[in-house]
């Protein structure tokens, strides 16, 4: 692992996801940038000293001369600190389980675009919020042409915790580098969440978003990124949606929510609660599909560990992006590639998401004019 | 009243929400633009023979000039033809309640406004949604200042009856005129229901949209007006937000809803469950309001009917429109203003609405280009 | 109208439930015990001063003498002054429609129970829950067997509003009289909610309580009757229920829930959300079947005035009483049955009512001991 | 671990639950009754092959001959097989952690209360329900006096998967042991989900059942276990309360709820949406306070790994059981008590939970008679 030293949110969330289902020792890390610290959180974690290391390029040098050395490795930096490391493990075939989004700005995108096509190992992009099983059966649904042609996706990511300026409070790093341009790139909400949401809703729909026309705003004063954006949305082959995602919406924890139209019906899914599903044919009552229960689908049963009532949440949703990763790191080492890749945000995902974060800037930097992707 | 006949969907609801208070008696109408008809729908609701009226002309000129006549009329025909009968009853000094919007076209409100400024019956414009309590008490606590400065209006408006398209089938007159732009205006899902998520945002924030960018749809095939629209809204003194319509929205009946944020909390509405106000301060648990519950303001109370737990509903919220007119037509007779009109949507709302709708048009005809209100 | 005066709930109740529908003018009232508030009150309603009368017997004399005398009388006095005025208009051959419960004590209620055998008028009970469209569905499916041969009962209604001791303050005079054995009866909770409890499991299921064991409490100090009961039910044929009515559940408002569990599905509804109905087909998604909406049957549109998502409330399902009691009335006057009287409660309820008040409170002071209704 | 070999599901669950935290790791195991699969599913599990054991007996004898033998050791067998294993092992000084309830029958529970006072090791009872976040919360409100004196408790777990007779088609285990008396013990739902709601009750309140009265049911034919029942229950200090369990109501997966009342206000919490507790002080607005969020408290943070809005599950409850454990363990190591003991169900609690299900079994026999715990 690199990066997920103490105090660090995601960190500590991709450790206990690639726990949950016994695929993964960790067994080396760069905890931290700072060498010191570094040290003292990988020895917390049980790694032996010898394997924690004082920076990614010693870690990815060392492991990948030990004959026993990491397969793979987890990159869970603040954005401006993916593209590095990540390339420097994927140069040496360690394959990369890398946050999003995929970068903090479009050159350290390209450049990593340029180590993955270049590598044998695997790169996955943990946007997380695809391993849901409802998810998971929402995109099966809309393949099978169970709405019909799609209309209308409605997309919305609204948070509450930067209602007020506590990036300049001194004691909020989570705070600090996500509203830091330097770090978390041009977007502050766009790139944290509007890129979920944007993911989101092309994994469940299958469609790509052809043009977008955003309005962004920096509510809190002296903010450098923005809290809020309302987006206009023109996906390819007409349909239409909009996004909104926000920091400053007091009362909304993490509400990501999906709402697809078409033709012939309907689905709404909130990520608070993800074990329902609401699909609604229409002229029909409306269904509440619940994951394990009588409606739920082969594809949601694959990534579901305990019958239906028994509520899984964002852990182990996030578990199985790394044990989709286990399954392809397992078929690419008998030189096969797993069904499963197809299901899982690597390098495509992560580039339309960085084309997403430089348009939906772009177009409000001119005054929410239409910007291609 | 003027319109409502036989198998018209608002006429009966007006009927029922003027009863529920004992404020008024039906005593003349015409109810059709079919004089026959007309004749025997007002005869169907127990009107007297010689004041069911074959035209809107024959009722004004026969009930001004009668001295028990109608002290107030209600105009429930399609868009079009609202200018015409309000003008007809306002000239001569009976007060006129009024569907929206206003009217078809700007033309048409125009000359309306003339009449009503002209004339010293009152206006009432029944946007009837600003009629449910909890509504009156969003509007008092952002008055109030319980939110703090607005920064976010997430107003959507989804219904799903025009999913397919219902206006050919020759057997759904609602759906023939509010898709026909003869009879409905430029808008179809923005004047129908559009207007209302428009009024009902302002209402509650005490804000003005001052410009907006539209994007429009007309996804049926063959349909001649918008069916769905997504909308950036800006507000004058600088919130921002954005408003969702539909009625290819399978799933949704009547699924209007209104969110409001602000530096200090946050308010969340939903018209299908009208008695709940979710109150969301910055900072401290969510908290459930209810019409006549423990948190529960006077200006609920003031248009509560039952105790918390004994459910109100839209016509009971239309009722309070309603109720409301008839205080302010009492206080006219005795020569003064009551102080109720603050509340009720009027002339102003009217010209608002058909401000936003033209708006709406004129920028998704712009390729969705910022236009100002 | 007898009772019902300023400040009583359920008169003003009863009088909007009768006007919704325009079936009813009030023409003449006995609206308070004390003759100078029945007069002032029929004043304030816009009666007749020579027909508001000091005492129900006064009115019923002089109604029934009148060739433009009352046909029907609404009674909703507190419990005890429910048998004596019944008797007085049924005599005399005035249709009544009478709150529930039917009497304050069994002794009443058979004198009540003579009188309407032995008139050709019409006794209606407002167990007005029973109006509600859901139920009215909720009856038709379970008749129809779609949730087959029924199992389990649950229903509950919890409310807070006797938590503290209201009926010592003074200025409460529902708590009052609501709590006086000499004006409820001997039940409090019971026979305040838990009858309507009753009846409405009864009502949806067409089942008959055989026998019960109740467990009664009088939680807050100094109150005379029970404010919380838990009831073991069995059915005649098998079925198993659980009731539980309570007034001092904080948080509660009027929480009325029924649940039917049959062996090929169960029912869910919610007094607070009446326009919901969840039908839980075994093996099956759950449904969300909506008043107005694609799942609604014949028997809720028949009872239904907007279309769904323009929800209904508590006053349109106490107005079904009223509309149905106006059918049946009309059809009587022809010397014909409406059909409707076999989804109106009546005579039958109420004493099936009296009989559960009585075997609850018998049970409860026998330790719980099943007793036979 | 003893038991949950392939195909088990309460098994995989502790394994899951007990790897969420890195605190164990799982190294010996006697996965079945039937040798050959013992060894095939520990190897399956990456065992080392001699500690594959075929029996608990030849396990606890070769663990704790072992320098490096298991600490501690999970048993997930039927009920009727959790009172050798634990004594084995407890006799050796291996902490045992088992499944509830605590045995099948009464004999073996007191035997097993022997060999756990008689040890120096930890016994723990997987009550998971208990390890919820806001479940604790609830424990330290009411403990707290934030509801005053408590007067109702409701609490119920419904469920639908024996609603028809799985147990005779041959090819579901869990319904075929679970229905048999012989391995699951006189209690069916009683004994495999009321002790569950049984404990949640005294978990949260702090309360003892002192007597209940309770009417069990077997719907399905030729069931030889209840599958349903209703219960009345009177705690010492005079609270009053129900509970209802049972596995035949369609619709219900998993649908533990529990709710509390007292003098200043109510909880309730559903297990399905485990993340919510709504808390209704009397006489103000409901508070949905949620796991993370800004009402939460100290207990439920300290058993929470993610942030609000960031769903946990039923895996991180269970979790919470596994970690507490473990804490327990490491002080013990040190000659310590941790003070997690106090919120962990061990004997206490299985003891209790086996006398509820004599006592419902002893009442229903005796026809709902009270019967004293």
């Amino acid at each position: 692992m690199v990066g997920g030293g103490k105090d660090a949110f995601i960190g500590a969330v991709h450790r206990i996801a690639a726990r949950i289902d016994g695929d993964y020792d960790l067994v080396a890390g760069a905890l931290s940038s700072t060498p010191d610290k570094a040290r003292e959180s990988g020895l917390a974690l049980g790694l032996a000293p010898d394997r924690c290391y004082g920076s990614f390029e010693e870690m990815a040098e060392r492991e990948a001369a030990r004959p026993d050395g990491i397969q793979a490795v987890s990159i869970v930096t603040p954005n401006h600190m993916h593209a590095a490391p990540a390339i420097a493990f994927l140069r040496r075939g360690i394959h990369v389980i890398c946050d999003k989004p995929l970068t903090a700005t479009m050159e350290q995108a390209e450049e990593l675009a340029a180590a993955v096509r270049g590598s044998q190992a695997l790169f996955i992009l943990t946007h997380n919020y695809t391993g849901y099983p409802m998810i998971r059966q929402a995109r099966e649904m809309v393949a099978a042409g169970d709405l019909g042609r799609i209309r209308v996706v409605q997309v919305e990511y609204p948070q509450d915790w930067l209602t007020e300026a506590s990036e300049a409070t001194g004691s909020n790093k989570q705070a600090e580098w996500r509203t830091d341009p330097e770090r978390s790139g041009a977007g502050g909400s766009i790139g944290d969440i509007g890129t979920h949401a944007h993911n989101l809703a092309c994994f469940v729909t299958g469609l790509q978003v052809e043009k977008l026309a955003a309005d962004l705003q920096s509510f809190v004063p002296g903010r450098r990124v923005d809290d809020n954006a309302h987006i206009l949305l023109r996906f390819a082959g007409g349909a239409r949606g909009s996004l909104w995602c926000s920091q400053v919406a007091p009362g909304n924890e993490n509400a990501l929510r999906l709402r697809v139209y078409g033709e012939k019906g309907g689905l709404d899914w909130a990520q608070e609660d993800p074990n329902y599903l609401w699909h609604m044919p229409f002229g029909q009552p409306k269904r509440l599909l619940t994951r394990g229960g009588a409606g739920a689908s082969a594809a949601a049963g694959a990534v579901s560990r305990t019958p239906g009532g028994h509520p899984e949440g964002y852990l182990e949703g996030f578990a199985n992006i790394y044990a989709g990763a286990a399954q392809a790191i397992r078929a690419s080492a008998k030189g096969e590639r797993a069904a499963v890749l197809d299901l899982l945000p690597g390098l495509d995902a992560g580039l339309a998401g960085m084309r997403f974060i430089a348009a939906a800037v772009a177009s409000s930097q001119d005054d929410a004019a239409w910007v291609a992707l």
